[in-house]
């Protein structure tokens, strides 16, 4: 049984998403800041491209949104146009974008006000896991709205977990990467301490990939990292976001992160090297070329 | 078929090692600094306590040494009474210490001169791994010496590998070491933050633990960090010691460490919380006590 739904965010990761949407049977309105991406998707799936935010929500049951930035998705949820203005009461908004838990209170509150409900549900898994419908997804929000969103995430999500209150799926996604910070520096400096010691690294990763050293870092980005490969994955930039939202966070609750916030600069020399895109993996360049 | 061996060290590794190879039928010779732990283990094992490193290497095929630090290594080869000189000629010494990889070629070349081979073996996996004989061993040394050891070592050993010449065991190890501390830290401030945060950590590591933030260190230690329990495994002044040795060896090989330098500096300041002997996962202790 289709439900109506909004998706708002074409990118790398909605428009694969948006695909699952399509296939499981729901009725697909499409929005995109380039309108030729949401014409690229109404070209290729059964599915309409909405003018504004506010078109495609109106009359939704479900409308997700997966931008970049905290400022995107005030833009496309509360700016002129936006999804806020044809969110149906009863409908649930779902942000998919990685942003502050702020921001995610904010539009609950907004959502609450015209009678509907929203959830803050980044996800984690990369290009890969949107194509392939096998996303985790770390959700903050009510129950209700949670229960009722569940089977529709699960077009797209092998793991979908709420957390929390508003804003936890943000928070939780903000843990995701300070471990992900810490594994990954961990990993190029072995690495790089290993190359420069003159031992064959490859080998050294696999016999230590069995043990306490080991992470889903080593054991998928060792080889590239050696190679120097890093146009693929998740790229600096976005890294740099994520880590700017937590030690914002940090700042707020009191947390201290000395290696989290070490590896922020760090990504910025790899930024300053021409590696805005590169995977987060790149750390490893960044040591080698000093 | 037993094979004459000396093992001297005999502490919470040397101890089930020796007592392996004895379970395999060699004919184990034992030395300890502290005689009575010599004297528990021929209590129980068909072995010989000796009076001297020298006096337990006499007429051996094999000579395991398991002992603290560098020097303790100098003291138990090199010093008066050392295995050095009851070494016999086309002997292998074989040291389990984590130690430098200067100090590994320095054996090599003195083992060299009697006529014997000498290869560095640096172990992880543990007490446990230890007890269990699933030890991984990190070998270093001329591959004639590590043919004829390899049978042996399989006693207590699931995995053993030669890295190299002589020292390449003692800097894969500290590759491993490195690799960890970065892991270790950053687990400690995703888990330190998900509580300042409010979060259930828990729930958040259940997620998380499936994707690309994933390391056995958080698999196996994120529920005795977040219960603050660190009396069990690797204690922080071994961790100091081996980073120790890492940031010395960067040095001389000119590698760049900035976060294993600055995680060694945060384990000393476990320390002064009077966690020496604490498991390395109480980095998350020095953040909560801030």
């Amino acid at each position: 049984m289709g439900e109506r739904v909004a998706f708002l965010g074409l990118g790398v990761m909605g428009f694969p998403m948006a695909g699952h949407l399509v296939q499981r049977g729901h009725e697909v309105a499409v929005w995109n800041r380039t309108s030729a991406r949401a014409e690229r998707f109404v070209a290729s799936h059964r599915a309409r491209a909405a003018s504004t935010p506010a078109e495609a929500a109106r009359g939704a049951s479900f409308v997700f949104v997966c931008v970049g930035r905290d400022a995107d998705v005030r833009e496309v949820v509360l700016g002129e146009g936006g999804a806020l203005g044809g969110l149906a009461p009863g409908a649930v908004l779902v942000d998919h974008t990685t942003a502050s838990a702020e921001l995610a209170r904010e539009l609950e509150a907004r959502a609450t006000e015209r009678g509907a409900g929203s959830l803050d549900a980044p996800v984690s898994g990369g290009q890969a896991g949107a194509e392939q419908g096998a996303l985790t997804v770390m959700v903050g929000g009510a129950e209700p709205a949670y229960d009722r969103a569940l089977p529709v995430l699960r077009s797209y999500a092998r793991q979908v977990r709420r957390l929390g209150p508003a804003g936890s799926g943000q928070l939780a996604k903000m843990v995701n990467q300070i471990c992900i910070a810490g594994v990954l520096e961990g990993l190029a400096e072995g690495l790089h301490f290993a190359e420069a010691a003159g031992l064959d690294a490859e080998a050294v990763v696999d016999v230590i990939s069995k043990g306490a050293a080991q992470s889903w870092q080593m054991d998928n980005r060792h080889r590239t990292m050696l190679a120097g490969e890093f146009d693929h994955g998740f790229a600096v930039e976005w890294m740099r976001k994520d880590l700017g939202l937590a030690l914002a966070e940090a700042r707020r609750c009191g947390a201290a992160l000395p290696v989290a916030a070490l590896v922020d600069q760090l990504y910025g020399e790899v930024e300053a090297l021409g590696g805005r895109r590169w995977d987060t993996s790149s750390l490893i360049a960044r040591l080698r070329r000093r």
